[in-house]
């Protein structure tokens, strides 16, 4: 893409209505702070929220949206089926995801994987130590070698997903866990993107490298205007056959 | 595994009903001729039919099948959700998958892939040539660099699969088609393998190398025997946390 | 990458001074024809060839180089070991690396895969297709589904190569074979590609789908700005060990 | 294969002879203690070591090896080059490799990654734990989740390999670092394991899951019997060529 990609952040925006703890970290709503970030370095930013009309992702919305970044925990299942075809639709179709945290088990991601999606964890907020085992990758320009998160919220193996096509992040957990955090997949003509890190009662999406990942991914994720490809009957050969 | 694998063939059993050609092809059904050439190599195998109750896959024959082998066309739409569902549970608990053909477009194959599974096609019996492209998989033991099938229907790219975990073949079509046609991937414990080649109308499961990359197929996706995973809630750290 | 890659071409230049057809073909050389249509994108391109001092490649001129660009044939072997070796530190190190036709038998080539990269290969000129199996990568910007060369050399199965951490193109050709043709490989802080068309007796260089795919390939290799990484001992715990 | 794979193991044998702390825990060589294990449980071993003629490998030992196993550390640069040429040649053909520890610098590793293999280390024998990322894979039969080494040497990200074809095991140390600790490649027709512990001065080649890996892995890497691929001109099209 030769402009900058236009980003819809969905946030589920509960949390932030119901725990006075979540509320005092995201006064807005997690999806908000995310966007000021993305928004400060130039991309065009809407948001959404699962208590909208459509969720908050009429078609009109995902059409013009080329990535969506995804935010959930307490309420997958309540997010319509219909909504989640539409997603899905729009991702085989190229538009990029980017799935945070516990959104490892929104119906999106799970549909996407073909898997449980399922993983450990424990809450206590111990350290995290991200490394970068994939130097190269877009994903981690304008990193560390590592970074860490001073409390975050343990997700650890084994972490029901296929192969990630490429692997950016493994994390550290000091209580004795790894976890493959950072994890990209294609599907169809889009990208995915699933981080890690943002347990929503700690200041994770405060901090200036979970945010730089997010953009990275952003950029990453971004449809790339390949081909248009055809699928089904094709009367003739393209060579006659002898 | 130390012993052989424990096979059941599910086919769906409609065209060698209703269709002379087919039926001339294959009288007993085309999981009959599979089956047999995989008993005489010492297989264990059940058959399934959809027509049967349960779809022919009640949960105690899911639960004493190691690898399931699936063939399908004209009534993806009539297999029972609830059977897909019992299916996509044995496979992410070990069980190996064997998609067959047009069994691209099963609910099975693509509730595990996450993706369309659509391609092209071109039903003019061309010839087809199945190159090995990675000679030291054990899938292609036995065989030569390629092998070729007089008279096949064309699956053409693009394939709207993952890239997959491993790739084994890749076809040449006479009209100008090439195509991704021996696909590995991993689901939770249970591994998958698709395979292109088995029009109904032509005698694609009477070809010996065919029949020898199903065996050997079979024998790879057999559920290995590594560790039982856990999930969920991990309330003390397996290290004390500072 | 903000600003636009440096790229330098080099090529081996000896065909076209010994070799009438060649020359009709590529007067300047085949590095200049592909330099002249980078350069009209945009790109800064520089020339090396094999017979120029230090053949073609300083270590300035390598420092100043984000993209190298590499055509050889009849003599592979002449290529310094002290020049491919630091070819090969700066791959690592960041630099990108497309390599073309026949030099998936140069030196550099062969040691950053780790196999001997051979394959078979008939010069008759026959019809190549080259089929984008993976549409949503940025190599494929551009293109349609495939695109065809009239005439070209055929390099078929089986390319002892490692399997691609990406494949873009699968190549088919009229007299039966099928080739990766479009290959990505991570090497250090490095992205490379092979892209197999660009016979030396046939005006392939001249096909704008062939360029367009190097100038795709240029932009996808172009450093991209990660971590730098460090080695070695590291004598302190990043954390109190019990 | 249907006969148990014949293993050669290859001790580098110079720390057991230098070292009172290696001798006390390896008196006859940590490459005896490993072929102990292997043979108990029925493969068929020999032994090997760098001083003897021929650094232990004469060609007629090589054509009696299905996989070999590899441990160096203090004289990567004494190992022959022509040495190192016949073992590639071995690989290539489909001669299975089983890389430990410290090997990760030894000359043949490094040729058939094409990287500089490098990484960061600590030798103060802090925990260890290996988490098995890959629960379906042959390489992790017999195991639990993870494993524990109470004592050894960190070895930490970042790795300077290729993304391995497939990841089995990643490793968590108590001092803050992780590190892809189980690797698997395909080169040519053979197959090529990495597996990370191996401290000469700790006693892990006694613990059973180490042993339980290496015994796994090679079964897993033996020659699988596939097809005789090969190169080079290739005089006639399989097909008139229009």
């Amino acid at each position: 893409m030769e402009t900058l990609p236009r980003v819809t952040i969905w946030n589920e925006f509960r949390h932030e209505k119901k725990n006075e703890q979540v509320a005092r970290i995201y006064p807005e709503g997690l999806h908000v702070m995310i966007g000021k970030a993305l928004g400060a370095k130039g991309l065009d930013v809407q948001l959404a929220a699962l208590d909208e009309p459509d969720n908050g992702l009429p078609i009109e919305k995902l059409v013009g949206t080329d990535v969506l970044v995804w935010w959930g925990h307490m309420a997958h299942g309540e997010v319509k089926d219909e909504v989640v075809e539409r997603v899905y639709e729009r991702v085989l179709a190229g538009m990029g995801l980017i799935v945070l945290h516990s959104a490892h088990f929104s119906k999106i991601f799970r549909k996407l994987m073909g898997t449980t999606c399922n993983l450990k964890w424990r809450a206590i907020g111990e350290k995290e130590r991200l490394w970068v085992v994939n130097p190269a990758h877009p994903i981690a320009v304008g990193l560390g070698e590592y970074f860490e998160l001073e409390h975050e919220e343990m997700y650890g193996e084994h972490f029901d997903i296929p192969a990630p096509d490429e692997l950016v992040f493994i994390s550290w957990f000091a209580g004795g866990d790894v976890f493959r955090s950072g994890c990209c997949y294609h599907r169809g003509m889009g990208k995915v993107f699933y981080f890690q890190p943002g347990h929503e009662t700690l200041p994770t999406y405060h901090d200036p490298n979970v945010l730089r990942v997010i953009y990275n991914a952003v950029l990453w994720a971004a449809p790339s205007g390949g081909p248009q490809v055809t699928f089904g009957h094709r009367p003739e050969p393209l060579e006659p056959v002898k």
